[in-house]
């Protein structure tokens, strides 16, 4: 089953729902037309479905063998990184002084979107090197920007992410690696870091590690932690000392090297301080917060892939006799029941393509708009929606690829069919780069006191508002979608009050019990007040004429969204503020 | 991580939730007592731990080869088989005429959870073989049980269930398979299965086959579907005409042999009738009802074990500090976020368990009550819990083996924890043995209308005098307990109503369309009462003396349930009676 970028759905989600149109309009992006965009991404989706869809069953099967320090990527990836990174794409959002393209974020996002729906084991390795771009750029000396950005803009190097040591996962105060002062301006570092994505590969001519570790003498904890750029082959052109020790065995992303990599065995690996001593960590989250959007892109990117592989089959597949079918059987997409799965998993998906999409544009604006201000607004908006793009999207990828299983029946069960795949690849994505547990208290115990709670009311508010257009605006087509959506953000509304209250008075258990739930009930409401924005650009545009039958689809999926789905906000608010009582006392039913 | 069996746990179950201490106080069960059940169980536990569990991953790893039509099942396997058969754990429920114990299937149905606990693989076998004892028990000629029965009851032979053809998977009017009388009372078979479990292997000397199949002239459709006994060896030694043609490459449960069998390429394979001509499907029903019950103490399996798996990692692995704890990094388990995923895990996991044991006890008075009204009664509320305790277990089993990786972290993805396996396994369960969503339209299609609607109506009066028992009883540990689960059973008790007016007004689609939604509703509000029912015989315990900690770990368990997961009920009744019409109105955006 191969895979189809959704190349219109995502360039209405990109005007409609995240606001390009409007961006545009307000000369955010230069000479950047919404029809340029369009073509751009019909370009980007026919590399996605011919270059890389074929891909992603080779990786699977392939893996990445581990030989004498030299990782073999799966037959085809080298053939089709270079001819991706040459067309361009890696360069489409970097910086134009760097070799860069300069278009927006939120065009990229689709784009990635594609990358990894088209193979995830393909697709991550260059949002690691998006990560390195993003760190250098920011915080790396002239002389570093000089000799490696734009080899890492281009892609014609790739660059890594060293922060985990075994002792050290989501708590990195307790990294061990070092890192001393050669006296020429570099370092020699030691140590050894577990799961590096693509830390080793035969795809590009050198490896740009950026590395935590401690300078002698530096404070205990996470503020003692320096970032380090580590190549792996060195500007003289020797090897650098450093190596990978090992691959992980893993339940997905079989095409993915994740590599056990060992730094300065001998004299010490060289390398470079990227930012000031010290403060690595702060640099680390530059790279960590683009990462975590990307990967949120992964989750809707799977979760497309899995939905269309099940509609394909559900359309071919006949079994039973539908409603008042004629004889013979039914193709079992005129089940109600695998309608139910099958909605569900477009619904989902939109929904959190449109988070991931809304929180590009911010990250646009951010940078981008004229104002300081709203600049500032923006990056609030990026700041709050950042976690909920990570954790809801990627929660969603995982529950789609099972329910594509389930749509499958038997089938779903054997490897050959390929759905099996999608969960398995999907599955990581809850975890790497912040588990969506960080995700949901860095949402609650950081975001939402963000300006003393106006970030998250403003964001409120603005769901509010679509909620209040469909009851204006919607047609009966919209059936209850204003009233179940408006219930949903006044239990996100009230959840929130909940939660930022018991933040002021010193009870921080409590937040920390209600975080996961309260991130799933923001997921439903802004989930539901994009899907319902789409809906209503829909309905406009077939007022004026417009005959695409993709639009009364947008306001059924919207009204299905908040009708099936969104009911959930009610529990969640329930479970979110009766949290913490029950919580501390269940403890006691986890020491028998 | 090795599995150790929650003896206690069950046993405790079985006595307060299920009734069991009632049962033999009313003599249902001869002369077992309460006592013997436990020290069977005991001994259960220690074959389940030391013997199979180490298994599990052997199974996993080594897979089942064919070559040449012979099935290798994993080292371990065929030793492990004969001492457990030979110990007479396969004889436990068994017919004493035929060489079984004669013991309650509700002791039985916690045996079966710690075998597929120790290695689903493993465990998946002798369902199938308790299903084919059951079909000849209640349907095989007087001859076939004399030649056939004793063998299976013991498990010195295995049984198979043959019912898929490619095209006839969920639907069986399109089964292809022919068979035609010999003369001699036999009959030649000819067709091909696919997913036939344990269709090959090699632990015992003979392998029984009930093969679906149509006789000559039979009505088209699932009217003209007779039931044969078709054995891998014949009376006289001869080999029968069937073989093993093709292993399936599986997501999941690699011990256990997938197998498409081909019957009657020569001469025809020989078979005998089980049952009517023509009334095959009746006969395979009663293996399938008995399977499901099987199936669903399989997803109570792999969460109890994901979850035995995910607390011991949490009381482990440190990172971060947690709440006012001293200097140093705290157990995972501290953190209240980790809390949240490991009591889910708990209490979905002893839900599951009350609901599955329920309906063992269930079927157990169906077959030895003294009084036909209370026989019928409970084969009735057997009949309308099956396909909860089938699709809510199993759909747990997922969801619980997928939060045990999430407690992993980093770790969870790599194979070599373990914790992956657990989903790969448990995610065959919500499909065979009829998909989920074929179980949940039998609940409301079949089960909801049986008895005029009076069957469920009194199963929710069960649940709301549980509830209301909380409200008197329930001491201050209860918190909301007795609220919640009480919104819990009346969206449950709408619900019902609204789906048994939509069946009595002749639209089936709105039943249809909400069926799935009202299964996890009913399991919610089932598996609450069973939790409560579970905490008020801790409560009372407590207060007669016992000191167990297990006990305010009871009670702290229902209350977490009712107030932080059967919270999510309220959204389902919604669903369900929202369902039909915005479902009806989506199906257009599956067509776009």
């Amino acid at each position: 089953m191969t895979y189809r970028a959704p190349v219109a759905e995502m360039a209405f989600t990109i005007r409609q729902v995240a606001g390009l149109d409007r961006a545009v309009a307000e000369g955010l992006h230069g000479d950047l037309t919404a029809d340029l965009a369009e073509t751009i991404l019909e370009e980007a989706g026919r590399f996605a479905s011919d270059v890389l869809a074929p891909l992603n069953r080779v990786g699977d099967r392939h893996g990445t063998p581990l030989r004498d320090g030299v990782v073999t990527m799966p037959p085809g990836f080298r053939e089709a990184y270079r001819a991706w990174s040459e067309a361009g794409w890696n360069a489409l959002p970097g910086p134009e002084a760097y070799g860069g393209q300069g278009l927006p974020l939120l065009l990229n996002a689709a784009c990635i979107e594609m990358w990894n729906a088209a193979s995830m084991s393909f697709g991550l390795g260059p949002l690691l090197t998006a990560g390195g771009v993003e760190a250098l750029s920011q915080h790396g000396s002239e002389d570093l920007r000089a000799r490696y950005l734009e080899k890492l803009v281009t892609g014609e190097w790739t660059a890594t992410m060293n922060l985990t040591e075994p002792q050290a996962g989501s708590d990195l105060s307790a990294l061990r690696s070092r890192a001393e002062p050669a006296g020429d301006g570099s370092y020699r570092i030691r140590g050894e870091k577990i799961y590096i994505t693509w830390g080793e590969h035969d795809l590009t001519d050198n490896i740009i590690h950026l590395v935590l570790a401690r300078l002698p003498d530096a404070p205990a904890g996470t503020r003692g932690i320096s970032l380090f750029l580590v190549p792996k082959v060195l500007p003289d052109g020797r090897r650098n000392d450093l190596r990978c020790a090992g691959i992980e065995h893993k339940l997905g992303i079989h095409g993915s090297p994740t590599c056990t990599m060992v730094y300065g065995e001998g004299e010490g690996a060289v390398g470079w301080l990227v930012g000031e001593p010290n403060r690595g960590l702060a640099c680390m989250f530059t790279m960590m917060n683009n990462a975590r959007l990307g990967v949120g892109l992964q989750g809707v990117a799977i979760a497309e892939r899995a939905t269309q592989q099940a509609l394909a089959y559900a359309r071919d597949r006949r079994q039973g006799k539908a409603g008042t079918a004629a004889e013979g059987m039914s193709p079992i997409i005129e089940h109600p029941d695998v309608q139910r799965m099958l909605l569900t998993m477009k619904a989902y998906t939109a929904a959190s393509r449109g988070i991931c999409y809304l929180t590009a544009e911010a990250l646009d604006r951010a940078h981008r708009a004229a104002d300081e201000t709203e600049r500032r607004a923006a990056q609030d908006r990026a700041s709050l929606l950042t976690p909920v793009a990570k954790a809801f999207s990627t929660d969603i990828g995982v529950e789609v690829a099972s329910l594509g299983i389930q749509v499958h029946g038997g089938m779903g069960f054997v490897e050959e069919t390929g759905a099996a795949q999608h969960l398995r690849d999907a599955r990581i994505a809850p975890i790497y780069e912040g588990t969506n547990g960080i995700q949901a208290i860095d949402l609650v115990t950081r975001k939402l006191p963000l300006q003393g709670g106006a970030v998250v009311r403003a964001q409120i508010a603005a769901m509010r508002a679509v909620a209040e257009r469909v009851l204006r605006e919607g047609g009966p087509a919209f059936g209850h979608t204003a009233p179940r959506l408006r219930e949903a953000i006044e239990s996100l509304d009230r959840a929130t009050s909940f939660l930022l209250r018991a933040l002021a008075s010193n009870r921080p258990e409590e937040a920390l019990a209600g975080a996961t739930p309260y991130l799933r009930l923001f997921g439903l409401a802004q989930g539901g007040a994009c899907l319902a924005q789409a809906a209503l650009a829909a309905q406009a545009e077939a007022a004026a004429g417009s005959t695409d039958p993709a639009h009364p689809a947008r306001i059924a999926l919207a009204r299905f969204f908040a009708e099936s789905l969104a009911t959930a906000a009610r529990g969640l608010e329930e479970t979110v503020t009766a949290g913490a009582g029950s919580l501390h006392d269940a403890a006691l039913a986890l020491a028998s």
